[in-house]
């Protein structure tokens, strides 16, 4: 994902910590604090230009929503997103999902999205595919029992991976679809990523990753 | 599969008991006897009219080929297509899979094939497909610890479904493509099906899938 070097984002942020929030680490375990109520929270990894979240957050006003977006000039986007709207149910971290276990205690977290994330085919590459066992073992311990990880991309390489991934680490794959607009689901939020993808015919696969019970 | 009705076939059956064998019970826990020398295991469910289990008898020879077909008048193609050739390593059996515990002991099969099985795509049918759990349970039964079961199919929902199913099964999908002939593998062996929808330029899906260990 591209964005041009923006001078002013560290002031723009600055004034938005209603949206962004700069000390995030000080809130693990105490994140249904931040929000205005207590409601389940769901935390997408890589949210881009916020796209997903805020239609997402629009649709599902009885869940808080977390993303994080590692690159500056890019979560920008996002909260200007967040600010065209009225909603309250977002919150943007600029961060790193290598850092998730500093920032979410145990069980905070009920579903964790991966949209369209970096491919990283190369196999020397592929300790920083966000579904490389280490990525997995922090879902897992910010994970509820109960929760999922819920996987989008156009990336063929990234899905084989991220299937046999799961499966080894012991997720119970609950849902696979490898043409998801075919089944033209109503409820389906798209990504920037995603919605460039399926213009240009291409099918996004997806699926659900769930802890074994 | 279809295939002219065959008043011959019995007679035909009949006169090849070297390589269809027509009491196939009681060779449960002692397959291995049958065979000239004692080596690994693998069963095909559906094997149609042989294509896949004699190419895999020629290049394996180190291993012996089981292959179940149901239909008389099919497996009679796949009898055929074993006498042409001079490999010793296959038996054919007119069986259906539904039996498989009376037909082998525990852990006597090392590899299990289903290729291009019948997807039954309507839910009502869901039992019938040879992933549906009563079968995953059957091969569990058979296959060796170590054991392995390698799908391939054209048929993209009883992929997914199989992914599914397999996972929640608690096998670990070791191997999973969504274009085996991207891959051009040199010692991928074709059954017909595959011959015949990978000509139309359609993707072959293929998957392996292992015993939790
Ligand atoms: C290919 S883009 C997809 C963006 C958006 N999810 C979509 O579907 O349109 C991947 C995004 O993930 C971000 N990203 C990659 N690795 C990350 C990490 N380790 N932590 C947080 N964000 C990351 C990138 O900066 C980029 O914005
Ligand atoms: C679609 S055809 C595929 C044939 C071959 N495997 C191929 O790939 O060309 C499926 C075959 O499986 C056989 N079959 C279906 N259900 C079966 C069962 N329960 N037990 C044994 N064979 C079965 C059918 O008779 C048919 O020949």
């Amino acid at each position: 994902m591209r964005a041009r070097h923006k001078p002013w984002a560290d002031e723009y942020l600055n004034k938005n910590k209603d949206i962004i929030e700069p000390e995030p680490k000080q809130f693990k375990g105490n994140w249904k604090s931040l929000f205005e109520s207590e409601k389940p929270i769901h935390l997408e990894i890589g949210t881009g230009k916020g796209q997903f979240i805020v239609g997402m957050a629009k649709q599902y006003p009885e869940i808080n929503f977390i993303g994080l977006e590692v690159v500056k000039s890019i979560i920008v986007s996002a909260v200007e997103k967040v600010k065209e709207t009225d909603i309250h149910n977002v919150r943007l971290l600029n961060e790193n999902a290598e850092n998730l276990s500093e920032l979410f205690a145990e069980g905070e977290i009920d579903t964790l999205y991966l949209n369209f994330s970096d491919p990283w085919p190369k196999n020397r590459h592929e300790k920083r595919r966000l579904t490389f066992p280490a990525f997995l073992e922090q879902y897992k311990a910010i994970m509820k029992k109960s929760g999922q990880i819920i996987l989008k991309t156009d990336n063929r390489g990234l899905f084989e991976y991220s299937l046999t991934s799961f499966s080894k680490f012991g997720f119970v794959l609950e849902d696979v679809t490898l043409d998801l607009h075919a089944e033209d689901d109503p409820n389906n939020i798209k990504t920037e990523y995603e919605e460039k993808f399926s213009a240009k015919g291409l099918p996004i696969y997806r699926c659900v990753a769930k802890l074994k019970s």
